[in-house]
């Protein structure tokens, strides 16, 4: 396969986006690069790139065969993967089994502690706003999204943090939270979208209770990549 | 009536409430007082109390009328009334039917652009977290009101919203938003509580778009009493 009239659609914090010969398909190219406090920070991280594309890929194509509609086609190199384009829908949705980040922060709860049922939190995706955290009621007013799209995604989200914690519990690892985007083919259908790794997942080694993902880097706590490699050489025991 | 034993209860920003000889009953005084910023500014503003103590006990009165189920039993001198005491809900619900204040500023949109269906938010009370902005899936999360709690509330909230939309309208003021609080009676009745005076709602005038409410006191735009006095004059135009 060719990309000689390959062209740059739009640049991500880790990603690119590339156009392909198929007017359906874009061509994901992952960055060596790791971002906090949105985008704020950037670093340069070596292989990075390579490991999440492998994670992602494995994880997109366990949620496929798990039937769960995602926008992901194939890996078709150490960095790149193909997917379907989407019409991206402007949200980024949070769900969250234990509490960490910015929920433990704002309630002052215990690190880790679990919740009965799985915390849905949606947050409006806006630079310029800086990502405000948004509920279903904001969203209705600006218009962002139906009742019956996020009725959809919610349901979707749901089934794929059940696929996830059931994937990892299999590896030792506790899901913490993660969070998803979404978008919508041209008739209409809502997909999991965007990426799954451990840029956008909490994983807590079940024994240690060791990070294994962009926490690391978040708090600069030791080799960001270390526990990015646990997580694929544990995923490939299980999915290979 | 005497209230030779009254003991405060507690004090809030403008109120202070105080107990009867009926353990059931409380009462409510009304301060003159005018705060912003949650709490941390805070100023003496001459006769506030006996106009909110008046306002409030107006709508109360209505709201009771118009069969929606409050704390609110009657007004018993210029700055004071009796209300049922509540186990309050930890919340506070702001339901707004034109964009200002916090919604306008985070997302940016037009000051009184009006929305298809009112917002419903939820704030979580706590001083120490400076009553941070709340979801539905947190709430309960959080174990702060049970889902059919939450269905009453926001019923409720709708009922009210109905209610004074209308009623406003009569004296040509628009209901822009409003803070609502929650209680449950002994026996688990959910009923509106605390306070709907021009403290807790935005209220313009249709023709000038004037503010008529705490936002003359916040953003220091005038005399605030002002405002405060129209809407009861207009009030008691039509209520009495």
């Amino acid at each position: 396969m060719t990309f000689l009239v390959a062209t740059l659609i739009t640049e991500g914090k880790a990603k690119q986006l590339y156009t392909t010969e198929n007017e359906e398909v874009v061509r994901v190219h992952y960055l060596n690069q790791a971002t906090a406090l949105n985008g704020k920070r950037k670093e340069s991280v070596a292989e990075k790139g390579l490991v999440n594309n492998e994670i992602d890929s494995l994880i997109f194509n366990y949620l496929n065969e798990s039937g769960i509609k995602t926008h992901f086609i194939e890996k078709i190199s150490a960095s790149d993967q193909l997917v379907y384009k989407m019409q991206m829908v402007p949200l980024e949705v949070v769900i969250r089994n234990f509490a960490s980040g910015s929920f433990q922060k704002k309630f002052q709860v215990a690190y880790l502690k679990p919740f009965d049922r799985p915390v849905h939190e949606y947050y409006l995706k806006s630079d310029a706003l800086d990502d405000p955290f948004i509920n279903e009621s904001q969203i209705q007013a600006l218009a962002l999204a139906t009742p019956a799209d996020l009725a959809v995604i919610s349901r979707l989200a749901e089934q794929v943090n059940m696929a996830l914690r059931q994937l990892f519990a299999k590896i030792d690892i506790d899901l913490v939270d993660f969070k998803l985007e979404f978008g919508k083919t041209p008739d209409g259908e809502i997909r999991v979208a965007d990426e799954i790794s451990p840029d956008s997942c909490r994983l807590v080694d079940q024994e240690t209770h060791q990070s294994l993902d962009k926490d690391v880097f978040r708090h600069r706590s030791g080799d960001v990549m270390s526990g990015y490699r646990t997580v694929l050489d544990r995923l490939l025991a299980v999915l290979n």
